[in-house]
């Protein structure tokens, strides 16, 4: 005996989420059908609703459900531009309250792999916008894989002509990390990135 | 800043599910966004057909999208009736090919905690089961959870009267364990229901 149709076909969809197995997609399945059928339409209409409403924000390609987000919206931030590769990204930015300027968001990195070229990651996009609005400072927050150290040097090489000041968020141990299990490549960044104690700026 | 509403509406929703938190909720949201809007498509129409489609069989209250499940449909099974908890536990027995009769799915146990009464678990219909069809036995299978032992002793005094017999799954050491790592209580259940070696079956 197998699942019905319907429900096998559910399943199926499911599995191709992130992080989602085939034991937990039966389980999400068969819990919407016993117990929350209206939590299970309340899914599937919002889901139909954002991917109707939600587009990329002309500006800076955040997702947004009006032409401009609300972070392009609100003219009161500094003239920084922070590159980053995905929307999660934006968020964990915004929550650590570190940073009040503009983004620019990729939706990925440079990965010949995949077939992700530099076209896919709307970067002369960001070239029109780098010449049409005057910042103070790029910061590349790409992440610090083999992926995004291309991608940050590839964009760094594309916007070097405007001759802007750019930067990279710094590379080390995380707070509340120990050395013991940090693996040897953090390491020699941190040590690479080292500041004058107490002034807790990278000179470099 | 945070995401638009149209995303916080779905992310939200999501959280209702069992497993999926909100850092999953959200990377789910912006993946089906960012690379994946046709699965985001399919999610929604199959569950949306699936709510639809899929009721309770009529006669074993398992999930169907026709008036009797294939099971159901199926007469060349044993006249063997097992009453389980939820439709997982229907998927868990037919996978493990110990077990060729009918099934009854209670989707749930008596717990007053929650409100679920003995209505709720349709026990009339499975009394009108066992009094129309001549089952050679019941096999009370729910969880040897205290919710799923007071929801078997219930449903044992309920047909009684009907005279069949009526066993309860094995409750002991799972295949595979170390005694060392077994709760008391299940070492206890283990000792209690111990059989003749050799011949593998309870004589209680």
């Amino acid at each position: 005996m197998s699942f019905s149709p319907a429900i096998r076909d559910f399943i199926d969809n499911l599995c191709g989420l992130p992080g989602i197995g085939s034991r937990t997609a039966q389980r999400i399945a068969l819990h919407l059908l016993a117990n929350q059928r209206q939590l299970g339409h309340k899914i599937s209409d919002s889901l139909k609703l954002a991917l109707e409403q939600v587009k990329e924000c002309q500006r800076c390609r955040n997702f947004s459900e009006e032409e401009l987000c609300g972070i392009c919206q609100d003219d009161k931030r500094v003239k920084q531009l922070c590159i980053v590769e995905s929307s999660l990204d934006v968020w964990a930015v915004e929550q650590s309250g570190s940073y009040s300027g503009y983004y620019f968001v990729l939706h990925g990195h440079i990965s010949p792999i995949d077939d992700i070229g530099p076209d896919q990651l709307g970067l002369d996009k960001l070239k029109n916008l780098v010449d049409k609005i005057e910042f103070d400072e790029i910061i590349l927050a790409t992440n610090p894989t083999v992926e995004g150290e291309i991608t940050a040097h590839y964009i760094q090489k594309k916007l070097q002509p405007v001759n802007l000041k750019m930067t990279r968020i710094a590379h080390g141990v995380p707070m509340g990390g120990e050395l013991e299990y940090i693996d040897g490549g953090t390491l020699a960044r941190a040590f690479i990135g080292r500041t004058n104690y107490l002034e807790g700026e990278n000179n470099n």
